[in-house]
């Protein structure tokens, strides 16, 4: 059985995470998506919650798993028996900095394959952070996550404003 | 009328921002240069500093406006009526990143288009950052920024370092 | 009145071309589309059946004109009044070779602006080059070009085999 | 079972070629390496030296069959019945253009996904058209082929010098 | 005599900047290593300490002297009588990043050349972030620096966890 | 003693490449500028020309010397007694076609460094191919090439095409 993991922070779950997702889960016989704490970015929703939407956006998937983590990325595709890290590439910022960490993850691990899949065109420009920045001043963000996320991602800002 | 938004953060505003700025002005019949807020980035200058600047730079220039806007750019576009936003381009990173928002700008309204215009050879290594860094630490910055905004910069850096 | 030109070899033009070409359409008042003879890419199209589809696919489009032109771009600019040279970015490849000819078309005469456009993304990864191959060997290129040009290319591609 | 094509000329196959098929087959169960007719770029070995050179290097790998192609990339996986197209990436040109080409392949068939792989960091810059420009000119090759593949292209130089 | 200046911040040394201070002492009479104190980043070891390690480490290398800098690098070049300023290139975004540096410098000082170095292939992907964050985590670094470094960095490491 | 090779066709020798030599030979003691035979790309001057133009351009720097070859470019510089080989860089394009060579050749030879150098901003748009093609259309290209080569490809175009 091959075994992939595919990691994010998903801050929030895009739709060209979904995408990549659905790819991923044709690749390998079983794909964990490995949610990464990432304490530093101060992410909008905890890792509680990201786990929770990425669950609730994948329950149609079967041979789908999500997965929390606060590992090295190596450490945590070998407990959970993986030969394939997946990962998305959109555009050559992301090949470049993906290349680098795959140049050093062969390093570490040589029986892990580093497996770049490219999102659907249309989905390509969309980024959390900018999925983030739109919201943040009240921009239309249903063309980029799923109609609940757009629900949550606003009422988290109106939340989080309302605080002050 | 052909309306046109040049939108940055202008801390402080380059030779490079004033050829973009003169190439703009030609493009279109009133060019509104928007002056973003910022504050996550802690400008050297206040944005009705960076106003004035941008409006005493480009005095002699008819059609050009400058506003301060803290708003969604999209939004700030379609306040202003405006069919156009212009965007400089220098290097391969830049386009990456114009292109990342320029597709999701796409999405958030088709009618708006975004314009991407090169600035002089000469001028194009020139980046605010970097023009900041070398006056904090008393490099010549005069063959990046005009005589006035060069004096504004070697103003505050040294009242900063006077207040510790 | 602003003119604009944008030039191209459109062996056969695709649906990549005519989003630029309506781009462009709304940023000037008049956008003459130049069909370059490009005799060194031995094309599939004579020109004149070049400028005949480009013709026929931007009929709708008042403000559009197609002229021939066998010289440097610039020299055809000038001579079409034209204050703007339109470009369609795709991807960093292009950009890198734009820039360049920019960078020189500059020099050749500052008072033409070159303007970059961005295509829909979902229409940026088709090359003619690619629907050429595509269909050379059987490939269904509908979602690339007019059905108008698809049925052309495939008559074309049937008469060279016929040919031998 | 899945089944993947990588397709290519490999004129010659190079370590960098064998790299992505190692790396490939363990990723599917049956890899298809599709050797591509290629006649436009007159190659040094013909379509069946290459078939054989790529049987050679590859026969102590089980699940791996080499098979010539003359047809749309697309077409030939399709007839093979794979639901996987490997591709090897070194840098960022060859991203671009593989993008552009996965792009159209995602119009043109959405079931068979494109997966990139990366190549030991050591075998990167090998690339077959140096391969063949080192050994015209009597440089050492053996760092960049097997012996077998270094014997065979010096072989071919060789003869072809002496037809003149 | 010819006297160049290797800048960075060095926290840690990775076999990766090794190898661009051993090309780069092949390339000049004699080479600076500057250390920049860099207290934005909030580095990993004191400056002091990664002056230490460099001086270790490069103490086989008779003509490489190295010394800490807070100041302007070209500042730091022209006091040192440096007519070469050394940088090691990786990948893109590295180029990008150093041709826009390296644009501004021509500006400042046209005598002192920036010198573009690449590293051994197999040693490019390895960054100083990214063997902190492999280190954090437990990771193994040994073969991203030396096994001194390797150690200084998971005792530091320790010791801070240790503090809280 | 240092010896350089700067290797290129020269086709015809441009503003970017004097100001490439004109920073290499300070670089090192001696700069042998090796102009190649190139025959695959039909230049528009023969070898003996180029070989003229070049020495004529650089007569006034003593640390020059100009010599055809026809050779691997490592078995070149070998013979030259070469620690150096200089290539100027002006983009991303160019980096990584450089990249690929320069990794190549550290195999074949691993004690000639290749060393990167960053022509003038306002001079890194300028490729010969580009200002042959502006010369065939009868355009400026004063601004790229020196006078006396103006003159020459001026007259060499004005023969080829007398002679049909």
């Amino acid at each position: 059985m091959r075994v992939g993991v595919y990691p994010g922070t998903f801050d929030p779950v895009t739709l060209g995470h979904m995408d990549i997702i659905a790819r991923g889960a044709k690749l390998v016989d079983r794909l964990i998506i490995g949610v990464a704490t990432n304490p530093s970015k101060s992410p909008l929703f905890t890792l509680e919650e990201r786990v929770a939407h990425v669950r609730r956006e994948t329950a149609a998937i079967p041979n789908v798993a999500v997965v929390p983590f606060d590992a090295l990325l190596m450490h945590f595709a070998e407990q959970q028996g993986a030969s394939v890290i997946v990962r998305g590439l959109r555009a050559v910022a992301d090949f470049e900095y993906e290349f680098q960490m795959a140049g050093m993850n062969q390093q570490l691990n040589s029986a892990i394959e580093t497996v770049f899949l490219m999102a659907d065109v249309a989905l390509q420009p969309i980024a959390s952070r900018l999925v983030k920045e739109i919201a943040a001043y009240g921009g239309a963000i249903d063309k980029f996550v799923s109609p609940a996320i757009a629900a949550d991602v606003r009422a988290r800002i109106a939340a989080n404003a309302a605080r002050g």
